[in-house]
Order: structure tokens, then C-alpha cells, then sequence
């Protein structure tokens, strides 16, 4: 099949989609039957704009350099495709022989791409449609983990075990710590938070997700209860947790919007969190609220993660050329014993499309307030290479002189 | 003078305070007049309740693993000594034949250091006191900056870096992105988000210091302006910008603390600025609080940071046993044509206790919405080894064939 191939960026960027881009290019240009690759500036924006760019004319220095740049290099959007945009994308499509379509991004994006594959069909126009997953959230089904994941798993590792070694320090003037993390629906990331963790006290000490409910009262007996125990309590809490009727736990303190796929976004979790334990048990509470470094941050990315992210993008372009069409490159993980390996594998697009993948159970603790040892196996290849250790004071103590 | 040593840490925790640690227990193990090297833990605190642990009973490999390990080891306080106090304090110093106190901390701790070397001369009995700067605030008299800014300030460029190039990539979804940053009375720390920057259209586009009042006026000016050159916008905003009456930008919108030595607590500037941003320029706003990650986030540690951290610490005790008192370690920058080089002075404990260095007016342009290079030239150094180059793409457009 001879033509033109179009890549775009869709959704919320991480530390590695520009792997992903730069994987489809190097694939697509070892094959003769892509003409060129266009970048669409704005992922289905620059589509219907007729915003490409000839990414058959970047030098190799630059796609080295995109390897190592967070954001997305032909910039993203949040965008749904309404009807009155088909007949104009199918022209686009046309006008510039494309017959080879690259959408890297989350379940929305996923969305967008099965349509545009349906209604290639429809119009007897061939072309070939193949998703590429990309997100931090790991939200996406029949895929072992989403590249984008293990980059921004490692950063919340790091930040809640350094946050969390700054509240130890701390703990006589302000003994709670805690850091929401990104996750409207999914407790993946915040989960993450386990993985800077070595010995039973250390942070963090309460880990909620948005599969479980969590009540005022609930959140009193585990914080005073860990107070308890280790004399300072650091919390990893998921934006998205709710109350057992299901209502966003910011509650009435934040407000709702609702995003261009008719997302509801709550927030406010940790304000709210932190202010039922101000009044209820005294104690001063510190928030960060890292949002979107947990996307973003290059300097933390994971090396697993990094590889991954390039190996879709070449993937997604063998699948097509040997005539797939309408799927999603996944991720498998290999059974063996000598260490972590994945696979790519395909997946129907109509699959995960709109589709959430929450926490299984068996990865969240029975308290619904920390997650499992399953989890940290499934998570902890993931972000790379390990995380370099912490060192404690032995601490001899010197025998007091005074009585009193 | 033989005796023991006491060292203690004092106020917020950084990156590299334990490095300082471990530069005043090499150097005191090299000086047999200090018969011992004692931590107070959590600093004053441990004084006044005679805890205490042996540093020299910590084994080579544990103090090289503090070197990398943020936090505080012995733990840390907020705590203004009181009149009462002093009495127990000078017991406990007689009683375990206290002679050198090194306590390691901000303007706040260089109070207290000072009260305790006047009340030890009152009552007669020597003891040496020398003050270890530590702050990521900068905001130390009589240095030229302090062990703690350098970490923390690179920090702060590639947060504000990487979630700015995430803005530029989602421009069209959420076009105006603001980093609240660490400082309430002193910008240096949201200055150093210039050093992430490369080009002119690079983020941050806009730095708002306490050092300039802030009108909702002339943010929306800014604001505005910046968003046609760039179509997105950046800004890195410290917690403490007040309005041209002195009051705290945040406003209503945050309530507010006052903290054990007195400081009202500023917050909620962001959410503040965002609030105007939207109601009056109809552009999204994405905010960004890391807040207790500038002190601690130990993977952008500076090179440059944590050698001088270890390096005032051993500079403390050389000037302890070379009869030095109520003396701060102070940092020199060193002008030479060879590149970046400081070397350690001292400077009288009472010129730098509970005194704020502001940035003068040399490192903030005359809009009052950004730093200068004479600020640049002065902070680039500290952070350490240059910040890897992001990379854009050429972008070779490729003509439209479509006529509308």
C-alpha cells in the first residue's frame, strides 16, 4: 500500500511520547511504500487544519535531541471529533494520499482513531489506522502498562520518599505531609508512591486510590493511628478519591469542571483532606500539589519507560505496513526469571477505546489504604533502575547527665 | 579549649544539609581537642532535653550515604528559644562539657546561635558558637548565597521548564500555566526558574518576585501581552508577591498562619492569579505546587551545592578550634576569569540574625516581571552542571492542497 504517512500527539503529553514519535519515524522511513511521514501539528487539529509538517526532513540530531525533551514536539489537543469533521478529515486524507495513520495517545484519542478507521471503511478509502498508547495514568486496557507510566511513576516515588523524608525531619512542627497525585479514575500513579519505600516506617504510610471510597472517619483512624506509630504520617492521595456515595472528596471545597470529552475533573482532594485533620485531631499538615511535573519531569524518566515508548512507535509502523489496521499497539509482559521483559502486541482499537482499566483488587490492601505486594512487583520494573537508597543515622545515644 | 562538640539542625530541611553534617564531623575527628562530636536531635530541642547522639560512633559508610540523602538526619525545629530556656540550656552545655556548638540553619537559627554565645560569655563559660548557613530561601545577609539555593534553584528550572514545555505542547487546550514558588519575603528562588530558559519564546515568560508588588492590572497587562507574542504563557510566581498596599496577592482567597517565630504565613497567590486570569482573559489555567519538593528533591541536587554544603561544614569547626565565636561561615564568590569558584569567610552571628537579604534592584528588570542577566550571571553557577538542551523540531511545512 504506497502513500503518505500522518502522525499526530493527542492527550495530555508525558517525558516520553516524543520516543514514540521519533520510533514511528525511523520505522517509517525503512519502508519504501510510506512516501513520507507528515507530522500533524496538534494532533487531530492539525488534520483538520491541514497543519502538517515533513518530518522526513529532521535531521538526525534532532530526533536525538526529541528523545531527551519532555512535552510533545508537534504539540497535542484535547479534541472530539464531532460529525460535521469526517467529511473534511476524509478529504484531508485524500487530498494528500495518506494511507497511513498514527494516533498516539490515551483511551480518548483511542476513540478518535477507531472512528477515523471506520469511517475510512465506510468511504472505501484504504487506509491503515493503528493507535499508539501513550499515558501516565496506565488507564488503558489489555495492555500490561501504557508507555508514559513508568516515567511518571518514578517521579512520584522520588517525590513522595523526598517530600516524605522532609516531613521526618520535621515531624515536631508539621507532623502530616500530603501529595496529590494525578489519577481521576485510576490509582496507578499514586500507587507508584509505594516504590520509594524500603523499611515499614518510612513514607509514605497511607496510599489512597479512586477504586476505593474513603470517609472522613476512615481518614481520622488511619492518620491518628499511623501518628501513632511512627510520630508523623505521610499520605500519597489520588485526586480522583471519592466518598463511599461517590461524590469527589474535595466535596463542596472544589470546584467541577467538565473537559472537551464531558469529563467531569475533581480536585481538591488534599485541601479537603487536610483540613478534616487540622480540625479533628490539631495537627498541621502540609500539601504538595506536583500536578503537572508528574507528566513532565525529563530528568526522572525511566529508562524501561524511554525504551518502551521508542519500540511502540516502530511497532505501530511494522503493524501497519504488513497490513493491520484499526488496533493499538500493546504491551506484553514475558514470563521468565531473569528480570522484567515486554513484548508488543495489537489490540482492535474499538477494544479500549473509551475504555478505563482500574486497579484489580488483589493490587490494593484490604483497608483500602495502601496498595499490595503484587502491586509493587507488577509496578516496581516499571520506572528503571532502582531508586538509589537512603541512608539513617545509627544514632548511639548519649546517656543524659541531668535528673530532670 | 578541650571539650565536646554539639551540632544541631535548625528550620526547613534541604537537599544538601546533611552534607554539611558530614563536613563538621570529618573535620572535628581531625581536631583531638574536640573529644567528641554530639547531634542534638531536632536541633535546639535536643539541647534542652539532653538528646543527644554520638556522631563519632558512625561507621565511614553511613556518613557517605547521608551525602545523598535529603532531609535532615538528626531532625530539625522550629523553635524560638525562650527566657526561660536558657538556664537549661547552659546546664545541660556545663554538664557534658559542651565547648563548640555548630548549629546549622537559616536567619531565624543564626538568632538563636547568637542568644546562646552572648548567654554562654554572660555566664562566663567558653564555649565557641559558629553559625552554618543553610537556606533555600538565599535569603542569608553577608554571604554571597547559601548551601541549600544552589539545589533547590535547579530544581525550580527544570520544573518550571518541563511544565512549561507541557503548556506550550496543550496551548490550545490550557493556555496559561503558573509555578508557585518557595519564598516569601525573597524572589531568589523563584528567579532561578530563568536558568531552564534558552530561547526568548522559552518558558517562564513571566517572574513575579516579592521583592515588586503585584496589581491585578498589571498581571492581566502581562499576561495578555505575553499570550499574543508566544500563544501560551508561563509564569513562575513566588507564594510571597503581595499587592502595591503590602498585602499578601493571594488575598482573601488564603487564610493565614503565623508560625512559631511570628512570620504570617503567606499563601494562595496562584490560586489568586489564575482566579483573575480566568474571569478576565477567558484562558484556562493549570497551577503547579511542588512546594516541599524545592527543599528536598534529591535527583537535581547542584554538584556545586553539595560541595560547598560539605565544605562550610568543615570551614565551622577549623574556625571553632582557631578561637572563632559567634562567627557565621559565610560563602565568597572569587572573581576570576577561570569560571566559578567560592571560598568560606566569616561573618559576626548578630549582622546576619533574623536580617532578610532581598534580591537587589540590579537582578529584577524595571517592569517588575522578570529577572535580569546580571541575575542570570550571578545564579547560573550555583546550580551546577548545565541543564541538558531540549530539542524543537525544524518543522518544514508541507503546502496546503485544500483551498478552504
Amino acid at each position: 500500500m504506497r502513500g503518505k504517512a500522518v502522525v499526530g500527539q493527542s492527550g495530555g503529553p508525558t517525558a516520553v511520547i516524543n520516543n514514540t514519535l521519533v520510533g514511528i519515524i525511523h520505522e517509517a522511513k525503512e519502508h519504501p511504500e510510506i512516501e513520507a511521514i507528515y507530522g500533524a501539528l496538534h494532533g487531530i487539529k492539525g488534520v483538520l487544519e491541514e497543519d502538517f509538517i515533513d518530518l522526513t526532513r529532521e535531521p538526525p540530531s534532532v530526533l536525538e535531541g526529541l528523545r531527551k525533551t519532555p512535552g510533545a514536539a508537534l504539540g497535542t489537543i484535547r479534541y472530539k471529533v464531532k460529525e460535521e469533521d469526517y467529511e473534511r478529515l476524509l478529504k484531508v486524507f485524500k487530498a494528500h494520499n495518506i494511507r497511513y495513520f498514527f494516533y498516539i495517545g490515551g483511551n480518548d484519542s483511542m476513540d478518535t482513531a477507531n472512528k477515523l478507521s471506520i469511517l475510512a471503511e465506510k468511504a472505501n478509502y484504504e487506509m491503515r489506522v493503528i493507535g499508539v498508547p501513550k499515558t501516565i495514568d496506565n488507564d488503558l486496557a489489555h495492555t500490561d502498562h501504557c508507555p508514559g507510566y513508568g516515567s511518571a511513576a518514578r517521579f512520584v516515588a522520588m517525590a513522595v520518599r523526598d517530600s516524605g523524608w522532609d516531613t521526618m525531619a520535621m515531624r515536631f512542627n508539621s507532623p502530616v505531609k500530603i501529595i496529590e497525585v494525578m489519577g481521576r479514575n485510576a490509582g496507578w500513579l499514586t500507587g507508584a508512591s509505594v516504590l520509594g519505600k524500603e523499611r515499614e516506617d518510612d513514607p509514605p504510610h497511607l496510599i489512597y486510590v479512586p477504586e476505593r471510597p474513603l470517609s472522613q472517619e476512615k481518614l481520622l483512624q488511619d492518620v491518628e493511628r499511623a501518628y501513632k506509630l511512627y510520630g508523623y504520617v505521610v499520605i500519597a492521595l489520588s485526586e480522583g478519591v471519592c466518598t463511599e456515595e461517590g461524590e469527589p472528596f474535595g466535596g463542596k471545597f472544589a470546584p467541577k469542571e467538565v473537559d472537551a470529552f464531558g469529563h467531569v475533573l475533581k480536585g481538591g482532594a488534599s485541601d479537603a483532606a487536610a483540613s478534616i485533620i487540622k480540625n479533628k485531631l490539631g495537627l498541621k499538615v502540609r500539601i504538595d500539589k506536583p500536578n503537572y511535573l508528574y507528566r513532565s519531569f525529563m530528568a526522572c524518566a525511566s529508562k524501561v519507560d524511554l525504551e518502551e515508548a521508542y519500540r511502540v512507535g516502530r511497532a505501530a509502523v511494522k503493524a501497519a505496513v504488513s497490513g493491520e489496521t484499526a488496533k493499538m499497539v500493546t504491551l506484553i509482559r514475558e514470563a521468565n526469571n531473569n528480570g522484567y521483559r515486554a513484548t508488543t502486541g495489537l489490540v482492535e482499537l474499538e477494544k479500549v477505546a473509551n475504555v478505563e482499566r482500574h486497579m484489580p483488587d488483589e493490587y490494593i490492601n484490604q483497608e483500602g489504604n495502601f496498595v499490595t505486594e503484587a502491586f509493587i512487583e507488577y509496578a516496581r520494573p516499571l520506572i528503571g533502575e532502582p531508586l538509589p537508597l537512603y541512608t539513617r543515622l545509627i544514632g548511639v545515644r548519649v546517656p543524659k547527665k541531668l535528673t530532670v
